[in-house]
């Protein structure tokens, strides 16, 4: 279960330079490609002559052509030209709103009626020149809102990822969780304390010495459907924690785009972006290194979570304070599930 | 959905040279060997003592013996010999006819009594000295029907095999398409143009100039229930074409056998017959290797419409005139499979 | 269909020995870790947190601790602790009797009410310092019905094992089948033999000379619920067979525990044990390869039996004097499901 009339990540503009990209969005197979006026387009991946994934083809003068027998289709789904014959009365394949914003492709897998790039979240530092950003992509077999529930809660550091950004530290600090509309924010502050590896690394990357104290922080803000953005950060200790000088600290924005593939399987786009030493290519690439091991960590441990909760259908858990992020995540995501199903049922 | 009472391609003689082959021919697991005749047998893979695959025993005296526990089979389905057992109570297992001829083994899945080696297609040239031949096997996951639509329609050469067989003037020149009886016929005749560089290379091989203009053929044979074999040549321009002098032309003929492994996925036997320079056994090796890289282009393609038509059970796809061929070959198999189930309604 | 309150072989204490097991046993996942009495505890592989796999953590102070969040749980499935929350209306998770004897882990997955360490069967040699051992586990896909039938009838050794342990004289000599309570026990003797080449390398091993005629015996003893100890050696011919004194003989015990996964698939521990030149660990370990290698010869043919018998279900297979063992091992196991089919009706 997953609303389906919203913006998802679909991909990047790397994805469709030099061919079409085939994937799999919410239970449907797209193709992807740059239609004639430049910007992107997604289509059913499924050629109307003979079915053949219309993603094994090419693009062609912004159509896409099907590599089996040269159907070419337009950007909007029809039947474009196709070898000795006439395409007039040829039936069109069904388009999805596509949206080109912040290095991403953006999809609207429901009613092509109701897409509005307007409902597109603004994460305006991602167009900023005062920002870097570096990240990835993971498949992973798990329900999207496995991942949210794991990223609203960042008590899940200090064992999963003991060794780079976990410490003790953060499990002792309980977070406060505020529902502000349809966003969710989950946040920690940890004073004084030794920062972990991984934020030692970045202090140094930033310049600053890195065996003093810190004031750390973790803000957690859930957009539905998907979309979980961290800043995380550390400062010098007493210079003002969060709202630090930023001489004094080192801080970052955690990206997360979660993509339903299947029920039970997503797209995990991560990445990091910063506001320090922006122009240092290595660094980003050093940091975007970093962020990809660690996260990897997750995986096993989703997918065995998810792996149980198939198996034991009728089992209830917990949900605990430091779960509260997840949880109000989730009734936000039923009542816009709700909603889309009580429009469909009066439609 | 297939044919039984008809005959399919299983294997070949040197499959079952050193040791029983198991091979799954319409949804039913085999085991085919040599009898105590000379002939090749083919039976249940399936021991009637505890159920092993007989296919993992070997052959001794031309019975199966089962590699367990030493059950033999005769070539018929009835018990030979187990050691301290007598076997006159054993029940027997299924056979199922088999025939030896132009170099293949063929099975007939169906009733037993209307089996006719007569009803084999007359392929003369396989058993001619003027003719030579090589040829492979692919393990392909799609229905039969989508390999026959494949090979009865070869304007997709332009698109999948764009580098070796494929050139525009393909789907420049419309087919046409005959049926004759059970068979289908589709022909396409293209005057004055350049050889592609698999047919440079057979000019080459038959010692004929390749930069000169040609004219070039593709006749498609479909013979029930998936037999596909495809005259294909070019001549030197002017010279009668499909009808000009052996010292003028390059030709030869397709071969595939097209076998269901259960109702999506097929064993596909493939080569190529030649009649010219028939002794020259590196030239037979080179075209079987060209060949085998161009057949398995194909693979990808067949394999995405098989994963989307199944996805989309409800869906129409089209039938143009370039699918012609595969339509009217699917039109006698419908036939065919009707007349099957009425007579099994019947019996 | 497997008995579920008997005790089952889950593991080694070397399993758990840096941190816990995760293992499936009798259709449920279960965790297995040493608790804080040192003894050896079992829990349902699930955390009542979120429900991810405990066996993805770690072992701290004799509590299982989950990976994900740290949840501390007890050995007796109580939640222990975890990191700034109250425990105390935790729901607990199911535990399973679980008992450290003969080098083994055994676990109960039935009714732990029911659970008597005193049902464990006696093999008393495990503990003796007169005996060595060593063995393995694999996984293979088969029902653990079709591993016991395979050791309670050998002549397989001659088909399967021929270049081992397998010669033509097992199967000619026809084995006796006796049921005692509720063990069944299939004897072959063998007189005046010559040994197969893995008895020649044990008479060397033993001091004794590997070119003079043997007695053979072979006598396997099933226990409910599929453990199988099977006593085999060879004695120098005429100096008194199974009875011989040990200065004549090389014999060891094969040891078979077969643990149900799921209904088609097994855990199989197995291994031999020796009263000879018990100390020489060099030897301990070429038998205990050579042993791997027979006993995977037997993987393929079960599995391709159990792939057989899913496809026919309805087919009946056949119970020779050889399949004694086996047909008198599945009644008690019937009788014994039966019994807990009927307890759980009346409870």
């Amino acid at each position: 279960m997953y609303p389906i009339n919203t913006w998802y990540v679909a991909g990047t503009p790397a994805d469709i330079q030099d061919k079409p990209l085939g994937r799999q969005i919410c239970g449907q197979r797209m193709v992807f490609f740059r239609g004639a006026d430049g910007a992107p387009a997604a289509l059913e991946d499924f050629c109307p002559h003979r079915g053949a994934a219309l993603s094994l083809g090419f693009v062609r003068d912004g159509q896409v052509v099907c590599g089996y027998h040269g159907l070419a289709v337009h950007s909007d789904g029809r039947c474009a030209h196709m070898p000795m014959q006439r395409v007039g009365g040829f039936p069109a394949i069904r388009s999805f709103p596509v949206v080109e914003r912040y290095g991403f492709l953006w999809v609207w897998p429901g009613d092509p009626a109701k897409a509005d790039a307007g409902l597109i979240p603004n994460f305006e530092w991602f167009d900023s020149p005062d920002w870097a950003y570096g990240g990835g992509l993971y498949h992973i077999q798990c329900d999207y809102r496995l991942m949210i529930d794991n990223l609203m809660d960042l008590t899940h550091e200090t064992y999963v990822h003991a060794t780079s950004i976990g410490q003790p530290e953060i499990e002792e600090s309980l977070p406060t969780t505020k529902v502000e509309g349809e966003q969710v924010v989950t946040s920690r502050f940890m004073e004084n304390i030794m920062a972990p590896p991984f934020w030692r690394a970045a202090l140094r990357g930033n310049g600053l010495a890195d065996d003093v104290p810190v004031d750390r922080w973790q803000i957690c803000r859930f957009t539905p459907p998907s979309h979980v953005m961290i800043e995380v950060g550390v400062a010098h200790a007493g210079k003002g924690g969060y709202n630090a000088a930023p001489e004094h600290k080192a801080s970052s924005i955690v990206v997360d785009f979660i993509t339903p593939e299947t029920e039970t399987s997503i797209w995990y786009f991560w990445g990091m972006a910063r506001n320090f030493n922006v122009k240092d290519a290595a660094l980003t690439e050093t940091i975007r290194e970093g962020q990809g091991k660690i996260f990897a960590e997750d995986l096993e441990m989703l997918e065995s979570q998810q792996r149980n909760l198939l198996a034991n259908p009728e089992r209830r858990i917990l949900s605990l304070n430091i779960d509260a992020g997840g949880v109000q995540s989730r009734r936000i995501l039923d009542r816009i599930m709700k909603e889309e199903q009580g429009a469909h049922a009066v439609a």
